[in-house]
């Protein structure tokens, strides 16, 4: 059967993540539900990675089989008018029989939003970690930059996940100021399970000044999570750019 | 006793507007539960408008009088640990006796956003309108332009409102683009029911070609609100700015 990868957006404040689970509402069960809506059969959707509760993401791809008669456009035409206000698709390709949403993943992209206005903003609540100090964005930037490279992630892995290579590749790690947003940017070959929360929860402890920048490389080479940072909320976090 | 304007943002997506009303949830309400749990009496607050169910507040403005013992930036600090999510407290200054947060106001701008991109935006829908083709934003900005000056402003204006004076004076009035943002800002003394939104539906009648351009100041003339656009939905509309 003909294969498709669709790129969907979706604000996930509502959602339990993306996969499927009982007793809870997910992005899965959403995409899936509205293409079974007008293919008249319900496919299976394959995602390109599981993203917790109320994460967020500007790009998330998927695969799914289908021998509809239906164009690529008409694919993203279709299910944008049966998915719910806050999921949208945004692109739909044909690929080959052997791709695969996750597997052939080559790099990712998140961000972290921080928001350090002075009170409360109610149009960032959900989309942002809401700081009680001004962060200093030129120190961040060089704390995340000693993420870049090769290396062992398992200390910033929350226990439950089953993964067995635990080593990634960091491409850029950056942390820019655009008003009162402060946005971590990073790019990786994968992540294990809240690597970039707990990243961005470590670079929130050197804005407090409970980890130094000099101690980042060691905390890596640890590979002890309770070196590490907490694990940053989940609204602040937007998987933003999936490169196949 | 001492009396307080307060300025807060709110996301009006989950109420029905600021005015207390029997059966729905209020901003006005909200801000009254919220200075009753620590001033331990319901206290009047009195808004610097009406605003409609699901439109926006960048800043809203209302005046309370207490003669508790807190500073301003108390009052700040304490709303704000009661206040829902989608509602906080940027400033409050003790005012004079006779100072009304609605009669003192000089002008007030308001902001509309229209949404242009090819697919629906999930991190837009609740905050603009979302419009199917691409906007010409000079275009736009012409016809805005055309609201400046004093004039009776009822073709503007939603029937059921019973106010006798529909002159207004509009100060400033434009449109530009941000992406694929387009805003309409408008500041005037005053703004009559549903104005701002009727205004904003009279510019997407000029987009998609069913009002020339060159026909709005008959329009306005008219006092005729059936030669005038269709009301633009709530979501793209935010009170952006007080000024007394």
């Amino acid at each position: 059967m003909p294969k498709y990868l669709m790129t969907i957006k979706y604000d996930g404040t509502a959602y339990h993540g993306w996969q499927v689970q009982k007793n809870a509402i997910t992005v899965q069960q959403c995409v899936q539900d509205a293409l079974e809506s007008f293919l008249g059969f319900r496919p299976d959707v394959t995602g390109c990675s599981r993203t917790d509760s109320g994460v967020h993401a500007k790009e998330y791809c998927f695969h799914f089989e289908s021998s509809a008669n239906i164009s690529e456009q008409g694919y993203v035409k279709a299910i944008n008018t049966k998915l719910p206000d806050d999921i949208s698709a945004s692109d739909c390709k044909k690929v080959n029989d052997d791709f695969h949403a996750r597997y052939s993943v080559k790099t990712k992209r998140y961000d972290y939003l921080f928001f350090d206005g002075e009170t409360r903003n109610p149009f960032y609540s959900k989309y942002s970690w809401h700081i009680d100090k001004k962060l200093d964005e030129e120190l961040l930037d060089k704390a995340a930059k000693e993420f870049i490279g090769k290396y062992d992630f398992s200390g910033f892995c929350s226990t439950g996940s089953s993964v067995e290579d635990t080593v990634r590749e960091v491409f850029s790690a950056s942390v820019k100021r655009q008003g009162d947003l402060v946005i971590f940017s990073i790019e990786a070959d994968g992540f294990l399970y809240n690597m970039v929360r707990i990243i961005a929860g470590t670079l929130y402890f050197v804005a407090i000044g409970k980890i130094d920048i000099n101690d980042i490389k060691d905390i890596i080479l640890s590979k002890n999570r309770n070196k590490a940072g907490i694990t940053a909320p989940p609204q602040g976090l937007f998987l933003s750019k999936v490169n196949y």
